[in-house]
């Protein structure tokens, strides 16, 4: 069966999923392109419908429901302009954060990140560096953002990615995992650290920088010998995982 | 004087510069936005025109011609969907690649990167980390395209950011830096190079990776311990310039 309206149930609900509100109402997000419904039929997450156009065959295996819709609608429920014509429904995972912070874990908490393409890449690196969890608070872009998912190249699929509150820092911090903010003003480099235990980095809007300041053990920056004022977030946040990385290879030699 | 019309050959002429073609032929290019111009203005960049709106008032300083514009041409020659009617004309600046070569000197070799936003990131954060030159080659991205001179922060306004082609690999050879290029294969991590002396780092592009192996003295790649295959190139490049940095600071102790 071929779907050609735009008018038809599952396509208005689809449709809806482009909006925060509406995910969060159906507890439901997508992912576009062969690679990231590949990366979602692998993985843990539920796939509720993997939607192709006209001429798109797959061999995808897995207990999800496959819709065929007309190419031109595509363009009606995609986040792209150009659309691959091909997607995947996915069910929203419940994570319980508790369950998340190991104590020798290194995790990424990201305070009020504003721009889709930064939260993405910070996941995408998350992911690369083997980070225990991504937790967003302070009405940070939403992870489930079909712009955030498409930078995140599939990494949403690999490691927890979790929409929490402040509480988080508490959390961490009861764990005895190390809390770090970054700041510009901070007085020590991040290779002055001792990385190797668990830690957490707190990274802060792109303009205002970090504002929940409760249970920071400590504030870190970044050697910088140049003019720029600054680092973008996702870079910052990058450096912090390399870092952490390096201590604990060296360490486990 | 206020211009009114699009037909006005000044208006005219700033159109072209969003064209990679119309900026080499008038070897002019243009900046955005309040911070943007105030950085060129203080650079020894010359500054050709600083084209105001109707009711933007400044204190700039500096030997550039004044122009003011009704504020619905903005958006015939902005490259932003909401411009900040604030923009500067500059002249491309010309470098001897050959001059800008120091024996201790950091330097990024962009080869064919494609994407604005990651080619502008680059050199903000080689800009950061005091980066002698960044060098682009094999059709990357013009450095003077709008996009990648936003995501520059106007960075390109501080260091040295030449279009050159793969010579400047024997070059850079030929004053004893070394050459790494970032190599998924490669068999060393960062962090196991000296990268104290004269390196150079060539960042190949987004999905094909380096396509310059001349005067490569090695393979770098960085420790990744998840389940991504990948990082971005902006993030790599980070990576490199931070443990470059690093091993710098702690040699100067």
């Amino acid at each position: 069966m071929l779907i050609t309206s735009e008018d038809n149930s599952l396509i208005k609900k689809i449709k809806k999923l482009r909006e925060k509100k509406g995910r969060y109402e159906e507890g439901l997000f997508f992912v576009e392109g062969v690679n990231s419904v590949k990366e979602a039929l692998n993985s843990r997450f539920k796939v509720e419908y993997v939607i192709v156009g006209e001429h798109v065959n797959l061999d995808y295996r897995g207990n999800f429901k496959l819709i065929r819709i007309k190419d031109g609608l595509f363009k009606k429920i995609s986040d792209t302009v150009t659309p691959q014509k091909v997607m995947a429904v996915v069910r929203m995972p419940e994570f319980r954060v508790e369950d998340l912070i190991k104590e020798e874990g290194v995790f990424i908490v990201a305070d009020n990140i504003q721009d889709p393409g930064n939260l993405g890449t910070i996941i995408r690196t998350a992911d690369a560096f083997g980070v225990d969890a991504v937790f967003t608070i302070n009405n940070s872009v939403d992870i489930y953002n079909p712009k955030v998912l498409r930078a995140s190249m599939g990494s949403i699929f690999h490691i927890p990615v979790v929409a929490t509150s402040e509480d988080v820092l508490f959390k961490l911090k009861e764990k005895g995992i190390k809390v770090f903010a970054t700041h510009l003003k901070a007085e020590s480099f991040v290779h002055e650290f001792d990385l190797k235990e668990g830690v957490a980095f707190v990274l802060g809007n792109e303009a205002r920088g970090v504002s929940s300041l409760s249970c920071v053990d400590d504030f870190i920056k970044i050697p910088m010998t140049g003019k720029a004022e600054s680092l973008n977030v996702s870079i910052a946040a990058a450096i912090f995982l390399y870092e952490s990385q390096r201590q604990r290879l060296i360490k486990n030699k």
